[in-house]
């Protein structure tokens, strides 16, 4: 079976993004990487959860899903709207225009949401 | 593309309520209103979040959006519970008969979920 | 129309498990049990909250909603990492191997996905 699914985080809290890791990296005991399409989307206060500071208790967990071909992406409205360049943010990060269109998108794509 | 989305409110909070404003805002820059179909569903004590008084201080947003389109549906059995009356609440809102209900036949009928 | 829905918890909260019961029990008033296919998947540390003194409180609760067809999943991964039995876990409880798949797999059989 391919796994399609999509994490949502919208809040400034790190236990849900905690408990998506630890989400991921079960699913990829389950299913090989090949077969897989995992993306987390973080839109409002949450993309502050990936500033490189901030980030740091988990950046390596986070750089090491990347690698096998999770996409991380957060809403630039988010980013813009408090002051955050690009450059102040964990490497894997992608941005995208709006985290809400992508989070629709994604679900018309057939992927799963998941809300930790 | 065509947008159909669903928000989900449940509990006696208005951060969440605010935060589905900014997306639905937000994603009414990216899509034209005719092109998308947005609604939220309270249910539970998040009914509580419409009553007059308490919504002023948002009540301007949730009437602009309901002017372009979106759909904003109380869960009956939750008005019932805390017992309150329609007059009570802000003019944009329906109400479902059940709340759970609405969201499991938009999800049917492809929409995305958010739970903010 | 047939009814199709997951319920996802994985917060030690009992508030969106109580949440959750009343959800289905007021669907199980719109839908007979028959046409209904309604399953709660507990991840995370969710899974506490089944163990069966914690559960006396809504037991009867979740009991009558299993004999109605309900299922309540909760993930084998959450239950090792907190050493947790089987027979500390409320009867009505299944096992499944992880439950973030399941949660997937659901959803890509066309469940609703209401998180409480």
């Amino acid at each position: 079976m391919d796994i399609k699914v999509v994490f949502h985080l919208d809040w400034d809290n790190e236990d849900p993004l905690i408990m998506a890791l630890t989400n991921m990296e079960n699913l990829l005991k389950e299913v090989s990487a090949e077969d897989a399409s995992i993306c987390l989307v973080a839109n409002g206060v949450a993309v502050k959860l990936f500033q490189l500071e901030r980030a740091e208790p988990y950046a390596s967990r986070i750089v090491k899903l990347a690698e096998t071909g999770v996409r991380f992406c957060l809403c630039n409205n988010a980013l813009r709207n408090m002051g955050i360049q690009q450059d102040e943010l964990l490497a894997p990060c992608e941005i995208v225009p709006a985290g809400i269109m992508e989070l629709i998108r994604l679900q018309a794509e057939d992927c799963a949401y998941i809300k930790p």
